[in-house]
C-alpha cells in the first residue's frame, strides 16, 4: 500500500494560489507529504457556473475585499502583493509550460517564478516573453514554450481541468486527498494534516 | 481615547456564523477584546449581487463543499453539525429577537441557543415556537417575540443591514475593526489580533 498523496490544484491567474505556491513546498517537506502539482484552468469551471470572468470582477465587494485580504496575508508571509494591471490575467500559456517544467526538478521553482513575476513584479504572464524570462530565471530552456503548444500537451491541460471539475473543484487553490476536498489557501494546513492522518 | 472594538456581523441562516458564534466569546475574553454583536440580514445583500437565495444553492459545487467543510470544522470544534432540512432558513425573526436579547446579559447565550437549535437539533428557526423555546432555554421572557415585531425594532435591523453593506460586508460571518474588514470564520483570529494591535 502506498502512502496517500496530496493533489495541489492551482491556477496561475489566482491570487490566493500565489500564497499556497510559495509556502506549500516547505510545509509539505516538514510533514513528509508527497505533493502532485496540478496546474489547471479556472475559466471553464467559472463558465459552467455562469461567470465569464473572475468572481472578484463579477462581485465587486468581494473583489475589493480580496485585494485587502491578500495584502494582509502576503505581508504576514513576507511576500509583496501588487495588484496586476489586467486582472484576471490569462494563465493558459503559463499552465501549459508548467506541465512540462514540472517534469523536471525545477518545476516548482518555475511556478514560483511565474507567480512572483505576476504579483510581485506586476508583469503580464500572458506574454510569451514574460514566460521566457521565468524559464531563464529558473535555468530551464525557453523552447519549452514551443513544446507547450503541442497538441498532446494542450489536451493534457484540458483533461486535468476536467478531472478537477469531476472531483468537485470550483476554485483555486484547492487540495484533494482521495475524495477529500479542501478549498482555499486557508485550508492548506488542514489538507496536509489530512494526508498525515490517512497514512497506513 | 477609547479602546478599539470588534464589530461582529452574523446572520442566523449562515452555517459558518454558527462556528464563530460558538467560539468568539471565549476568544474575545482571552484577548480582552470588546465585541459588538450585530445580527444582520444577508438576503438584501445577496439580492444586490443578483442572487435570490444562498450562494450555496446558486452554486451547487460550492454548496456540497460547504457541507463537508462544515462537518470537518464543527467536529474539530466539538460541535455537531446537522444540515437543516430547509436551507437557507429564514433568520428574520431570530435576528429581530436577538437585537432585544442582546440588550440583556443573556443575549449571547440566546444567539448560541438559536444556532444550536438549528444546526445541532435540526429545528426550523423561522417558526415562532422554536424561537420561544430558545428564549425559554435562555431564561428570557417569550414576549420579546411580540416586542421584536414593533416598527422601531424592524427599522433597526434594516439599518444595521444597510450599515453592513456600506461597510463592505458581503457575507457572514464578518468582522470589522474601524475600516478593516475580515470575512469568514477562518479570519476570526486575525480580526481579534487586529483589535489588540490597534490599541492605543
Amino acid at each position: 500500500m502506498t502512502n496517500p498523496k496530496l493533489d495541489f490544484w492551482f491556477e496561475f491567474a489566482s491570487t490566493y494560489s500565489y500564497l499556497s505556491v510559495m509556502r506549500l513546498p516547505e510545509l509539505a517537506a516538514q510533514a513528509g507529504v508527497e505533493v502532485a502539482w496540478r496546474p489547471f484552468l479556472l475559466g471553464p469551471i467559472f463558465k459552467s457556473q455562469g461567470w465569464d470572468t473572475s468572481p472578484f470582477i463579477v462581485y465587486p465587494a468581494k473583489g475589493r475585499y480580496m485585494l485587502r485580504d491578500m495584502e494582509r496575508l502576503a505581508q504576514r508571509q513576507g511576500l509583496r502583493f501588487r495588484h496586476p494591471g489586467p486582472f484576471p490575467q490569462n494563465g493558459l500559456l503559463a499552465a501549459r509550460v508548467a506541465q512540462l517544467a514540472l517534469e523536471t526538478t525545477r518545476g516548482i521553482a518555475f511556478c514560483q517564478n511565474v507567480y512572483l513575476m505576476q504579483f510581485d513584479e506586476g508583469q503580464n504572464i500572458a506574454e510569451p516573453e514574460v514566460i521566457a524570462a521565468c524559464l531563464e530565471a529558473t535555468k530551464l530552456p525557453t523552447d519549452l514554450i514551443d513544446q507547450a503548444q503541442e497538441t498532446t500537451n494542450k489536451h493534457r491541460l484540458r483533461e486535468t481541468t476536467e478531472e478537477a471539475m469531476r472531483r468537485g473543484v470550483f476554485g483555486a487553490p484547492s487540495f484533494t486527498v482521495g475524495d477529500e476536498l479542501f478549498w482555499g489557501d486557508d485550508r492548506l494546513e488542514a489538507a496536509v494534516e489530512w494526508v498525515t492522518q490517512a497514512r497506513p
